[in-house]
């Protein structure tokens, strides 16, 4: 049974801070129970535990953390049906996609499980003391990579299981050592505390610090604002509005001590057909556009909202194809009323704006419950959207814009116009893609992600994906939120010099106990460091 | 013959921003000629021009790069007579320090020549295509560290080779890909013209676009906020005071687009003597500090500015024997003369202080000539330094804290009370160090690495190092400034999802034409990609 209370020092604990409820999106429904927001002293306490957790939690070996995520995963997999049911009822996304982002959650989870099993992943680096070497000896120095200390995650709308509670930053900020605060979105509180009591129920039966993790709820900005604010958290992963990240940054910047922000916030993904391509697969394009634009109404990250056409007879057809799917298309309940009505400002925007036709829209809803949108389609020239680049901007929800560009001085004119985006992608032929070397080379710095005849939305957890890209995508261009490369956000260096063999961490023993690669002397390897070991590179 | 003039696009360029000498901090004395600030408008010109050359730069092999690189090396050395020589009357530097101190610089270019050379840093990370995977198939998913673009570099004042115009922050950024826009420290401007010179004409010779590299001469803040403001820059680069990288980072993170701020700043570098480390190895320990704290006079940033010890009589021999060496110890000139007011005014807070006592002091100067700085001791009991914990800021120059500890649980309450630090150094017999896991712990959290039985004076330049820290240590405790980890600041991963080998980067291609060590499936290899890669781990 659901409760209504935060989870703090694995227990349940009732916040003194306001309550609220979820809402069914589909109906407007509340949802039972009431949910207690935490107080700043809830917060005070749960930071206090995750700094005691820390000392034991960022000490535990790889092995005796893979087995923790891999409780989390199976305990969460113990609960799939009543969670699904819950998810569903709190976000009006199907069961099949929920079931899917079950499957995704537990599987990230043991993913990264195996990359701190194996234990490579934390760049161990070895640079023998040369005694004799000139003028100066140089002394013995070895780094690896520590976890940061407790983190702030903040649970996002759109994805109630992969990255919320147990979503991708908390397995990423658990994998790479550090305790988690959880600050869980309001609109799944059901879902966040079925999850949350997985979590807490793990750290209980692994015997780890009861602070290693904590879930606060609350309603509005206080509690997530002093989470930030809190000397005792030393980093932030964060999926949500560019406005709620971005003034979470300003108060990580402006603390005493400034701490690093992962904030994955807003991203238009552009999609780019070129001409060959639009010739021979445009009506298949314009199916799977239509499916990736409108896939979960319009609530991914990566939804394509750009899409760039030449002007010419093979679009006209192309266009011809999308409006098509988008008049058949109807009303879907989006996950909660705010989204929904900013996305209804959004379209009133577009619709208003002189440069802007509408092309389509699918069947409006009838009765006025819920919180539904309806697909849209709409069209911009690209001197259009050149004099007013605000039209560029991220409307969340199953709308996405055409773009009619003129030739390919054009085309690279609006790539290089795009602000910072998750990812971009060209449908072309392997003429076309070979003919395109400079409009890549704009997108490189574009995106975090480049899709040659794909669509953007799915994003792979493997260990090549980037989920990142420069602002205002995120707030850090230079790292990842999915993919084992995101567990990188949480650590730092530490580097020992001429420490005894006995107190060094087992990743830098000179025999290499844990059979992990290393780099030694600039030289990948997995033996052991040899006292003759010879010197590979020159060092000052 | 120096001119005094800023270099942009690979020329000279008299800027129009008001004048400023060098001074020969022993004397006092102007050294000519005058140096002509940059304006803003050379400002915009050198960033459109960086921006311009990035296209080409950015693409340049890890070859062309360190043959660029090692360029630069020789350049420096083929004038090291005349810079060593204007660098000592710069700086007041010994003239031995700094032929060591060019020594160190240009085989720091060669080591990075070497990195981009093998090529293996860009963490190539290839999951292939798994057509058949059920429920879905995988796309092939593959991704590279790519430079930033333009990266604006702040010249140290107590590195004018090593840290400067070429030194480890231009040298990484180099090596990463990114032209380079230097603000140059104004407290030795002919050194950085000297050098400044040898990269501009590198890059000519090179073949590169003249933007890759500018030099800016500035002697207030206006110039060097300017830059990290301009919207061309995408990183910062820099090594100075508190108060200057802090407002620097605020400027950076109010920009319209945030951008990662690199920040090497203020550390007293914690010096923790054990007791059987103590009684055996004392004299020796207080010789090594003294030479430590007052190398370079008191002006490094890893200068031991806080020594632990027990309240015991070794402590008291050992302090009768510092005590010794300070006596006998006479005043140097300091680098400016606003570094020299600065120490003097740290050095009168001390001598004022009720929990302050003054241990010892070298013989002072009679003239009132040049900017010099006599070594000075304190002491204060543990009690009164966590009562009064500003006693623990750096004081740039040659002096330093004895901290008279009554226990251990009062020690680790003291490296509790430690802000972000470089570095901490033990002095420990293998049993002490073995009983003080728990202090290790502690300062494992505070600094960025941490020495047993050396001085934290000298940083060396290899693929371990870390010179680094917690803030306000840097400002970004999970990067290095020194050594080659140096490079990961200023590159971002950009992941290509099924791109045609044609037009993947060639760090990527399925054959690894470079041969470089590659993450496959998970697993480090230089073996090409096989049509039939087997499937390692998980993925969602």
């Amino acid at each position: 049974m659901l409760q209504g209370y935060s989870i703090i020092s694995g227990e349940s604990r009732r916040g003194s801070g306001g309550t609220f409820t979820g809402i069914d999106p589909a109906t407007g429904a509340h949802l039972a129970p009431e949910y207690h927001c935490a107080s700043l002293d809830d917060l005070n306490l749960a930071a206090d535990l995750a700094e005691e957790a820390f000392a034991m939690y960022g000490k535990l070996s790889g092995h005796e953390k893979a087995c923790f995520l891999r409780r989390i995963a199976t305990g969460i997999e113990s609960i799939a049906a009543e969670l699904v049911e819950r998810a569903h009822r709190e976000t009006a996304l199907p069961e099949a996609r929920l079931k899917g982002e079950l499957a995704r959650t537990v599987s990230q989870l043991r993913l990264f499980a195996a990359v701190v099993e194996e234990g490579s992943w934390v760049n161990a680096r070895i640079d023998p003391a040369e005694p004799e070497r000139k003028p100066l000896p140089r002394a013995d120095i070895r780094s690896v990579l520590r976890p940061l200390g407790p983190v702030a995650v903040f649970g996002s709308s759109n994805f109630p299981l992969a990255f919320s509670v147990a979503g991708g930053d908390t397995a990423s900020a658990f994998a790479a050592g550090n305790p988690v605060i959880m600050k869980a979105h309001p609109a799944h509180p059901g879902t966040s505390e079925l999850v949350g009591r997985v979590i807490s129920e793990s750290v209980r039966e692994s015997g780890f610090p009861a602070g290693t993790f904590a879930l606060l709820f609350g309603s509005g900005t206080e509690i997530g604002t002093a989470l930030v604010a809190h000397p005792v958290i030393k980093a932030v992963g964060f999926t949500g509005s560019l406005s709620a990240g971005t003034a979470l940054m300003r108060v990580a910047a402006s603390r005493p001590e400034p701490i690093p922000c992962f904030m994955e916030m807003s991203s238009a993904n552009p999609l780019i057909v070129l001409p060959e391509a639009l010739r021979t697969r445009g009506p298949q394009i314009a199916q799977g556009l239509f499916n990736s634009f409108t896939l979960g109404v319009g609530q991914f990250c990566t939804k394509p909202g750009l899409v760039y056409l030449p002007r010419n007879a093979d679009a006209e057809a192309f266009i011809t194809a999308l409006k098509s799917h988008v008049e058949q298309s109807s009303a879907s309940p989006m996950l909660t009323d705010t989204i929904c009505r900013n996305h209804h400002t959004g379209i009133a925007g577009r619709r208003a704006h002189e440069r802007v036709g509408l092309l389509a829209e699918g069947a409006a809803r009838e009765t006025g419950d819920g919180a539904y949108a309806t697909p849209a389609l709409f069209e911009v020239s690209g001197a259009g959207l050149l004099a007013e680049p605000e039209l560029a901007t991220e409307i969340f929800g199953p709308s996405t814009l055409i773009i009619r560009y003129t030739d390919k001085p054009e085309l690279l004119r609006l790539a290089q116009a795009l602000e910072g985006q998750l990812t971009a992608t060209l449908h072309g032929s392997n003429g076309d893609i070979t003919a395109h070397g400079d409009l890549i080379a704009i997108l490189e710095r574009k995106a975090g992600r480049l899709i040659v005849n794909g669509f953007p939305t799915g994003v792979e957890v493997c260990h090549a994906m980037v989920h990142g890209g420069p602002y205002p995508a995120t707030g850090e261009s230079r790292m990842t939120s999915v993919g084992t490369q995101a567990i990188y956000r949480f650590v730092r260096p530490v580097c020992f010099q001429d420490f005894p063999q006995a107190v060094l961490p087992d990743e830098l023993k000179d025999e290499n106990p844990l059979r992990i690669w290393r780099l030694i002397n600039g030289q990948f390897t997995r033996d052991a460091v040899r006292a003759e070991a010879p010197v590979t590179t020159a060092t000052a």
